[in-house]
């Protein structure tokens, strides 16, 4: 339970410093296409992704879930999944628009590539979900061999949208602290890179305690 | 045996686009302040953290360890972490020459957080297991207490390497192939992105199936 309530803080804070970071240095939220509406995308992608997901995971870790019918903690399970999802691609829309309204060509960085090989992953372990253990048609042998390939993704999908937080949080740092534009750039560490660089860690830390009490 | 023969050709596989994206498109390897010297950092990075460190975490899981005297497999499996973590460094200290010949402050990038933290836990990770598992005199109990925990960041570790490679990987193709100076920039994605992005899935997948490996 402290355990589950620090997590819980944790979680809150990650998007409580992604947020603050989009309002206060990078000019707040819009829907425009500019990039106010950009700043929709690492909100979305941290709540979606990191957060909402990693409460998803933990639900048959909470030691409620272990007595009495599995359906309503299914229910559960998989509609917080649908959730991150939706979030997900919320954030997807954002910087597509974003890019489609200045010119700017999509899916050509890494960051992007890995980015939206999880989302697709998580598409696919949301339906094979749906399909094996919500659907009363799976047969028990099914579900039985599908089980530990639905766990190891699980894990899998936290892991890489880490990966593609880390480097999306790091490559807007180095586009909107640029040497020329920006007062103080990247390199001398202004108080927001200090800011983001700190988010960055507070989310691998999150999903690393995530996957430490998935991996019990 | 197969997945050995798989995963063994891919690691060799990673190694080598690294060092052709290098070598091919970044100009070569010195060891003297220049670019050219920060290029070793890509090439020790993957081949320490990545390849070797995948090697070295899976002794275990070979069967011919799970006969015989357990000793000479400790010997391997920290003789390869040792070897992982000596490259490791090596490509620390050339990008921090790199640095200092150009006038570059070290350490302001969540790359860089990232990736600095990732080896200290690995050199924790190393201290630890040497004294516990190696050294004659720690007590039973303590080593089945330390032996989860050195597991789970035995994991863990491997993840935040493949989380810094990707924001490695990615921030450098935004810094070489810049809009203004580059003939083709990252978003028109000219050749080397594209080998560079496969580079980065690549090391993805390889460290993935390790994680799936040791999972098992
Ligand atoms: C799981 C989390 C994330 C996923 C799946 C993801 C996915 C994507 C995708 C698919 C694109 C390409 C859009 C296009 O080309 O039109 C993109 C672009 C971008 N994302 Fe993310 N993103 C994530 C988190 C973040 C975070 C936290 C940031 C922090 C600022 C961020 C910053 C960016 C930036 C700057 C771009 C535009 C440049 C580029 O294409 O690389 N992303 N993201
Ligand atoms: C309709 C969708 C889904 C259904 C019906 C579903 C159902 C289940 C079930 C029955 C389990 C096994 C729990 C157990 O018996 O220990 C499980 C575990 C798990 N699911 Fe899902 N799932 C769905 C979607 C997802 C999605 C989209 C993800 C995230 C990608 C996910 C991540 C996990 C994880 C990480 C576990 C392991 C939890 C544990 O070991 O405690 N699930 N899910
Ligand atoms: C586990 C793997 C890696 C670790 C632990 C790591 C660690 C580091 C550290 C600590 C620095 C800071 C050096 C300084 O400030 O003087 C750095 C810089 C850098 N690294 Fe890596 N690195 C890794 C992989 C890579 C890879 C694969 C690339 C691909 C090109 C890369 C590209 C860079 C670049 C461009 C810099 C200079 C800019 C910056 O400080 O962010 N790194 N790395
Ligand atoms: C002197 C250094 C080290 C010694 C003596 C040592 C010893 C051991 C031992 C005895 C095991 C347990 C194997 C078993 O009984 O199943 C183990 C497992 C493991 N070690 Fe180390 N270790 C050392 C360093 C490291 C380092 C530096 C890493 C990487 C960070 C690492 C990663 C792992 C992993 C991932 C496992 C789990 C393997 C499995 O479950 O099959 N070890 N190590
Ligand atoms: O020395 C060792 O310690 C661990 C384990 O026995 C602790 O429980 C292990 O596998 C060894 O070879």
């Amino acid at each position: 339970l402290p355990f589950c309530a620090f997590l819980g803080s944790l979680g809150l804070g990650c998007m409580a410093f992604v947020s603050v970071w989009c309002q206060h240095w990078r000019g707040g939220f819009a829907w425009d296409g500019s990039a106010r509406m950009f700043n929709w995308h690492p909100v979305l992608m941290v709540t979606g992704m990191v957060v909402l997901y990693g409460a998803a995971a933990l639900v048959y870790r909470l030691p409620p879930t272990w007595r009495g019918p599995k359906l309503p903690w299914k229910m559960l399970h998989s509609t917080l999944a649908l959730i991150a999802f939706i979030l997900a691609v919320l954030g997807l829309v954002a910087v597509f628009n974003f890019h489609n309204a200045s010119g700017t060509p999509n899916m050509y960085s890494l960051h992007s590539w890995l980015g939206l090989g999880t989302i697709l992953l998580f598409s696919c372990q949301w339906v094979a979900g749906f399909s094996a253990f919500l659907l009363p048609y799976a047969p028990i042998w099914l579900r039985a061999l599908y089980k530990p390939i639905h766990i190891f993704f699980g894990s899998t999908i936290l892991m890489l949208s880490m990966a593609s937080c880390v480097s999306g949080i790091n490559e807007k740092l180095f586009f909107s602290l640029k040497n020329g534009t920006a007062s103080v750039p990247y390199k001398l560490l202004p108080p927001e890179a200090v800011f983001a660089n700190i988010l960055g860690l507070l989310i691998i830390l999150f999903g690393v305690l995530v996957l430490c009490a998935l991996a019990k």
